[in-house]
């Protein structure tokens, strides 16, 4: 039986193939979408969504608009080098198929969804936090019904948005210590791993060669990223390729052995100078914090690959 | 024509004094109340918002219960001595006269509310502003309805939760920071102003001999907080006397000149070692951070106190 | 028998009247003066320091130059408004008479000196406590040696440097927690008490009908304050006076009464993002944090002016 | 020619292991050594720094005592789990040959030396960097006289003090801040580097084998810190063997490849809530703040390990 599963995205390229292996994966069962605040404004994030479940025949899944700006924080922070990456909108035509956006906020559904739930539904933020921390926030007996958050976010060898932070969890350190401090059982897939399993320029020409509008969709958007990161941020010895980081928080749902993790202490930075938003993991294994999230430190580039290519092969 | 106005309180005994001014006082429209944890739980305090009501025969007012926590920090910081003041439950009986919760979240209702409104609903927080804020971040177009927010809370000449810091701003600092930038009109009640205008117990005995509910229940609470008071944190010069904060932020609502203000640049400490939730105020007129905030620095007590004696003599 | 001082001065205008109330009050007997980076440069404060004493005929007054930057913050920091006060020479001609620099670091002498005494010579710091905070560090057995600190600095109803933070603590906010921390008695002479306390422009006419070298170098300092005052911060309701803080401070030792304490718990905010500098005072008397400071609240103007004028109108 | 360098040490058994080397390497003309509070109080890593130079037969190296707490923070953070891996006072008898404080604080004696020198000593601190910090801001002249400064300190994939932070930045971070951006050439030695050149079990016996006191001395301590890792720090995989940070960084002296570095912009986290004393490295080659350290990432271990074999098979 596939697995319920709710993602939380701010599209950009990589949540829109997130979106996608979700989507049309036989393994996942996709309850819905929400859009949140991050890569691009929340505009923007929730008509990309939209998009791309019209784009691949999927207009029926419901998507719910979320917030518009950090939890806790001021929209001063939302303006960053890091919506270089992801443009504006996505490079597909706007909905015609009958994909629309749900009434109703975001966090509401989330709240109203998890409460009617059998606690069958796993919550995949790849997103700023902002959503998933309000719907705690604002109603903690929904912690109860979510039997597993799988976030993208964080990074322990090193940030993007800062030295020492990931963009995901820079943007709204308050949510992400929230939600990294809910007690309910985490796996995080940080940079460290997504680094680890790049999708290159080869992959793209396979996944526009299946001939499915995901494919084509997917391998426009990885070609997008790897120029992206080619120019701002390369990977060492690995021109021509970038992460698909959402992508692999996806896929690792599927199949949690594509990535390794340790299950280890991890806490979130949130006053400091040099630090905010740091993902704070402690490998020292030496009692003081109890462990409380899986966290990816390697990812099997060759099979995530060849997951994209056989889900994304499908048709809706 | 009465103005219009909604009370978010964490009732305990001022909260309930501030609420029955509301509803009682033929200068205003009381709206609604949103209970918010604070000086107790958000149980009780929303417990005691339906028992005031009830009471003194209003218990038509609809009440909403809001947020059980900060709106970004963890629920350990609730538990603090400030709650010693406000015991648990009011001494009042529960509600029997129709007096009953309404569904729906008091985020979610301030939101409806304000945007249904004409504009013309002075929100009046008395608790931490954990309500308020999370209804700005979910849904900031509320911001333009709001004409003015008058908030009891900070200080500046000296904290009560900590030397530098009110309890209200205190405990729930980020949310602070939120409303007090909001960009709206903002007057606030600071412990500078409510220090200055206390009730005694001859001011007690003059409740009580009002003969009405409202003038029983004052003298009642008046009573317990000046014990209070004098146990823990006596009033200079003035033992036999203590602040009723919350309901001076209401009279000033009635009539703005019992209270002295400045208008000065305000901020909330949020990240810092011995000053969290300081209301970082201002008064060196040189410029830089534009003024933001009307903040009373002086009260009228005989007026305050007639004001009471007025109000309270009165019922529904 | 006299008192026996040691000042620590950033020697700007208030400084200056500081030394010269120290070098020609027959109740004290300055062992000598080391200077600190502060309201100007430390080439400047030493300069400064020296130009005072030989004007004023006490060239054998031994100055030792100090640090030219905080404890543990870069240099960048000392470029502040603050100087604009001050100017960067005073008005005196270069030492003739003899005035002239000792061999060796303030920090060593203050240490050497205090080791050899009877544990009988008060120390007066009026700039930012660089000096004294390094010279405890390196040496923690001076400690025992100093029987009274009095320290100009500190604010705690609003600050000039920020909203939150007077000059020296602000700009060496560690080296001011560890003085303020170090377990000696401290007196503290805060912008409270230095604002209650000015000197009027009569009073520098006064100061200058003495015809004593200090009376005319005082008036000429104290009109310089009055005009940088009344241009950038002038104080309410009394244009054409300023207050002269440091002066206060060394005239406290010489007559305790002329300043009102209140002995309290008293804190350096080192890490915070609106309050650094502050000097956390609490008057709340609940316990905790046992008291560690005299801190002063109010000064007596009428008695402070008279010293100035007795003491300033004496010759070396 | 040998190249001069100064050691700045808190010896425990890696400091001795350090300063043997340096004393008795061909290459290397130990000028003399520093002590400071770090892995014991400043009186027994003084102490153990006589014993070491008098069982090694260099008791006429100059030892100078420094700082006995941190340069801006209080005496209670010297109370550490760290010290549970040094002891007190080191295996060795008391200094019989000679061995013998000097007179005068190692800052001074930094200071003077520097100062006097042909700019051609490099500076070893393997400890907090309270010492060498106090320098500079007492006397800034120095740095154009210090070539280079080769730090023992740091750690970028993990902690030992916390998560987050080594122990000798963790203890001062202040300090650390001040030196690792004083602009002088820096080369950094983190855990990082000494994490992969471990000293073996088998390595001791080869150190004992010597038949020299050094060797002897060597062997010693390496079991000591075998004993101590296993116990509270296992390396992983890797039991039986030990970390010897300090040698490593004065080996890097003699032989600089024997590390690898990246030269990165790294700065230290002063003021926050988990990650006080975190060496915050960039290697994101992005621009933003300059490269200003060399920091080693890496290390050979069997010539680290041969080094010591031949270096400490030689006596004085």
């Amino acid at each position: 039986m596939p697995t319920k599963v709710i993602l939380d995205v701010d599209t950009g390229t990589d949540d829109a193939v997130a979106l996608m292996v979700a989507a049309l994966s036989p393994d996942l069962d996709l309850v819905g979408a929400t859009s949140v605040n991050g890569n691009t404004t929340i505009d923007n994030t929730t008509e990309n969504t939209l998009r791309v479940f019209d784009w691949i025949g999927r207009p029926e899944v419901p998507v719910h608009r979320g917030c518009d700006r950090p939890l806790a924080r001021t929209q001063a922070e939302q303006l960053n080098p890091a919506r270089r990456i992801h443009g504006t909108l996505l490079d597909l035509p706007p909905a015609s198929r009958g994909a629309a956006l749900q009434p109703g906020h975001a966090v509401d559904w989330l709240i109203d969804t998890y409460l009617a739930s059998d606690g069958d539904i796993v919550l995949c933020p790849v997103g700023p936090l902002t959503n998933v921390a309000m719907a705690i926030q604002k109603e903690p007996r929904i912690l109860e019904a979510i039997p597993q958050i799988v976030i993208m976010g964080g990074a322990h060898d090193h940030g993007n948005s800062t030295p020492s932070a990931e963009f995901n969890i820079w943007l709204d350190p308050e949510a992400a210590r929230i939600v990294v401090n809910c007690g309910r059982p985490i796996r995080m897939i940080p940079l460290d791993a997504t680094h680890r399993a790049l999708v290159s320029v080869d992959d793209a020409a396979r996944l526009r060669a299946l001939g499915t509008p995901a494919g084509e969709a997917a391998a426009r958007f990885v070609l997008k990223r790897i120029d992206g990161y080619d120019a701002t941020q390369p990977m060492p010895h690995r021109a021509g390729a970038a992460p698909v980081h959402d992508a692999l928080a996806v896929c690792s749902i599927i199949d949690p052995s594509i990535v390794t993790t340790e299950f280890i202490p991890v806490d979130v930075e949130v006053n400091a100078e040099l630090s905010v938003g740091r993902t704070v993991c402690d490998f020292r294994f030496r009692g003081g914090k109890p462990a409380n999230v899986e966290f990816a430190i390697d990812a099997d580039e060759p099979r995530f690959v060849a997951m994209l290519l056989e889900i994304l092969g499908r048709t809706a």
